[in-house]
């Protein structure tokens, strides 16, 4: 099949998810990640209707892309107005970019109901704005909103607004499916349809609002689109915008369509999760290709065959797009499961003994406590060293003590600088009690400070592990605050990350527990590399 | 089209998901809620693999189900094996169901690779597993796993193993895409393959890894098949079965495919709310129909499109499934938002005046502090409130103090009983001034306990609040346990629910915002309401 040209809308498009927000500085940093994995535009934002954006593109003069083009976006000039007298228009051609995307309305009612206008005067404004931009010398995309819809309810108003976006010059027709309701049958026979009326190249923007967009955007390109829209991870308003994450390796892998490079593709799951670190979102594990539970195996049944033949349960070798396969450990392992991952993690494990055994009914047991491991990997490891014998711990808590006020003073108002966090903490290192105290911006802070404190006289290279997500969930809805809670914190040494849990009614006592993990098992790590 | 029977393996395939674990007692409460929706099959669970399954079927015995039948899950006897001797097999004809499922293999491959068997031992084991279960007078169901795959390296092998089992009296043939990896035109070809050996009903088993199983579930529908098997909210191993909460509503509003009654489908969102209470997973906002984002509306201009005609931005009218359509307030939001939410809460805002906009910058400072209104609403509210000259707050806090504490007592050892946490606080209600004391599971929860304590002598009713989920999410990746936190908490007081959000480095003062928040949105409410 014909090659794919990938556009990216993250940047746009997908900061209208709920919950997302991004500084000019986490757009350029996503800009550059994007231009890395070979995507073909990027979608910086629309100068005409938000300053951070209009500083995004003065800022990305100085990025250096080296695969990727920049494009700005915007909307048809408004009705009975002058397209050279419209600011959202005159901002699209000084944003100092070679391409824009104009958006413009492709449904009848669309038109006469929201945009309030008649339907010549729509078409007058699409052409109009093309012919602007074209006479700025930029190169036009124009999304065409709506046109699925539009197209099922009007065909013949939805092809004439393709047909005279494509007399006025625009470069490609981006075909939009805005509220992701239709199906890729329908996509299809749409598709073919606009074929017909416009010889210029078609794009495909797919919602996931049907859990279709993905699926869409293929059918699109079977039927001969160039263009993909779409976002990583699939952010965007709503469900979310067509996933370029699981288009890419689609288009590459599946269906043999040029669109990046193998090297590119290996990037794919690392753009993934630094895309979702930068607009500090945690990382869906359950997404196809770059999700971290993607290639992970828990069925016993399953574990037992990938050891024979390692693809038998995955559809793709993961490391062509950079991510691993895993085996989990739950309740419904087999003594399997616990070989494996011993075997896994280097650790001398008798198939026939009964440490095995022993271990799962530990595991069973911690599990209906609160305690998972299956996104815990480093407390589980540390669970196999502590069974054995002669496991010697670095260091051994005696006891600790949290304090947190506040205190108003007048003029009575909400300040940070009222709260007072204080930690005491005594630890045992070889045969030396250490006792230490520090304050903390919160109580898990002081404690990892009075901690630090202790152990940094023994472990001086312990400075270097930092905590790089800590996350809090309560296990049973029913008891309000008094539930019980899992802390999951992942951990960095800058090279490579680990994640421990803690569990108990106590917020402090789970956190606690799950940072002494963190840190007793970087210092395993570090004894067993010497 | 003809009608499709819906075949829910949530309890048995939807629990090989990353970090779900169901109890006896989860399973029979759920199986219940399915039957409400009107899933004609209940796959419980693998009897011969799993002795909570075995308990599971002899307690389902008591349940009543109106429109569901139960169905027992198992594989093919073993290699080289009787029927009637294999364990398995003489599970599932004990477990009191009328309908097995067993699952075999189809892909040459996978026989001798996995299974390490001949090509004809495996066509036995699938022709004695049937005719053992049909001679006991079950209705048979099955599973052809890897069947997509199969047919794509042998199509010849994966079509004997469709005439064997059709042969030997299978009511209905299922095609497994069990690794997920199979795009929706290879899936039509396989299935009218299918068709072409086998004269009995075919049913179709889709894995989410290439994110194309709702995609793939309705292109075997298209195709002719008659059943259609998935899981709730897509649980399931690695990135999920097919969703049957997207899949349902497709089949019905977009395809008029016969399957559950209108009724049945309003209570959809109810039933995918449900199942992930009871699994003890947060729903996932961003899910199609069903997610609380699904129908979230941001963009200003989506807004002011939907002001005008209510499905302009969205693909069907939520209340069909039960869900219903919500504005979003964030930085990105017009002044138009800000007016809307406060039309939509009641609260009289001049469009002509400044408290709109006013309150616009606010959102956005708090919003770089760290809060975020579109998913707390409850503390939006009470922000609009707030900004009122003349708003009253219910109760003021004077100070708080929290200390926890672990001390350890010889001999040495972890446990709950040691954890001391305990809070004073002093707040304001009317001109009195109350200093009460409370010990709690946890710090947040002692916090609770002692404002309650003061809170409950003036407002007894507030002993109905509460809170029924507690999310912590850490907001600046780089600084560790020092970062700032956003809490949001969720609460209920059996009616209604809502959400509120506090934000702080420290997380018993983030808890707290949102906890004051919870309680003094409800007290206004009261209020009101008398």
């Amino acid at each position: 099949m014909s090659p794919v040209q990938l556009y990216d809308t993250t940047l746009r498009d997908g900061t209208q998810r709920e919950g997302i927000s991004l500084s000019v500085v986490d757009k350029l940093h996503i800009a550059q990640k994007l231009d890395e994995l070979g995507i073909h535009f990027i979608e910086g934002g629309w100068p005409g209707s938000n300053p951070k954006d209009v500083e995004f593109f003065e800022k990305a003069k100085q990025l250096k892309l080296a695969n990727s083009v920049l494009v700005a976006f915007g909307s048809t000039r408004r009705p009975q107005s002058k397209a050279d007298k419209d600011a959202n228009l005159i901002a699209l051609a000084g944003a100092g970019v070679k391409v824009a995307t104009i958006v413009g309305k492709s449904s009848e009612r669309q038109v006469s109901q929201v945009l309030e206008t008649t339907l010549d005067e729509n078409l007058s404004m699409i052409a109009d704005s093309i012919g602007y931009l074209k006479g700025r010398g930029l190169t036009v995309f124009f999304d065409a909103e709506h046109f699925f819809d539009g197209f099922k309810a009007n065909a013949g108003y939805a092809q004439r607004v393709l047909e005279i976006a494509a007399s006025t010059g625009a470069d490609c027709l981006v075909l939009c499916d805005t509220n992701g309701g239709t199906l890729p049958s329908e996509i299809t026979a749409a598709v073919r349809a606009a074929r017909e009326v416009a010889d210029v190249p078609l794009g495909i923007h797919a919602h996931n609002d049907s859990e279709l967009a993905v699926a869409n955007t293929l059918a699109a390109v079977g039927a001969g689109v160039s263009q993909v829209q779409g976002t990583i991870n699939g952010y965007g308003e709503r469900c979310g915008n067509a996933n370029l994450c699981s288009i890419i390796p689609a288009l590459k892998l599946k269906m043999g369509v040029d669109c990046v490079s193998d090297e590119q593709l290996a990037k794919l799951t690392e753009v993934a999760h630094y895309v979702s670190e930068v607009a500090n979102l945690i990382p869906d594990s359950f997404l196809p290709y770059v999700g971290f539970s993607a290639f992970g195996h828990k069925a016993g049944l399953h574990v037992s065959g990938l050891a024979k033949w390692v693809n038998s349960y995955q559809h793709i070798d993961p490391s062509q797009i950079g991510n691993k396969a895993r085996v989990l450990v739950s309740e419904l392992s087999g003594k399997k499961n616990i070989l494996y991952k011993a075997k896994e993690l280097g650790l001398d494990l008798p198939p026939q003994g009964k440490e095995a055994q022993r271990l799962l009914e530990q595991v069973k047991l911690l599990e209906s406590q609160g305690f998972q491991y299956d996104n815990a990997e480093a407390s589980f490891e540390l669970l196999l060293h502590r069974a054995k014998p002669d496991y010697k711990p670095p260091f051994e808590l005696v006891d600790f003590m949290v304090v947190v006020e506040k205190r108003r003073r007048p003029p009575a108002r909400k300040s940070l600088e009222e709260m007072l966090s204080e930690a005491v903490v005594k630890v045992r290192v070889g045969g030396e009690v250490m006792h230490t105290a520090a304050e903390g911006n919160g109580p898990v802070n002081a404690l990892d400070q009075a901690l630090r404190r202790a152990l940094l006289q023994f472990y001086p290279s312990l400075a270097q592990v930092k905590l790089v997500d800590y996350k809090v969930r309560i296990l049973e809805e029913s008891v309000g605050t008094g539930s019980s809670v899992r802390v999951l914190i992942e951990s960095s040494d800058g090279v490579n990350e680990w994640r421990t849990v803690g569990s108990s009614t106590n917020i402090i006592e789970a956190s606690w527990l799950a940072l002494v993990d963190s840190l007793e098992y970087w210092l395993l790590k570090q004894k067993n590399n010497r």
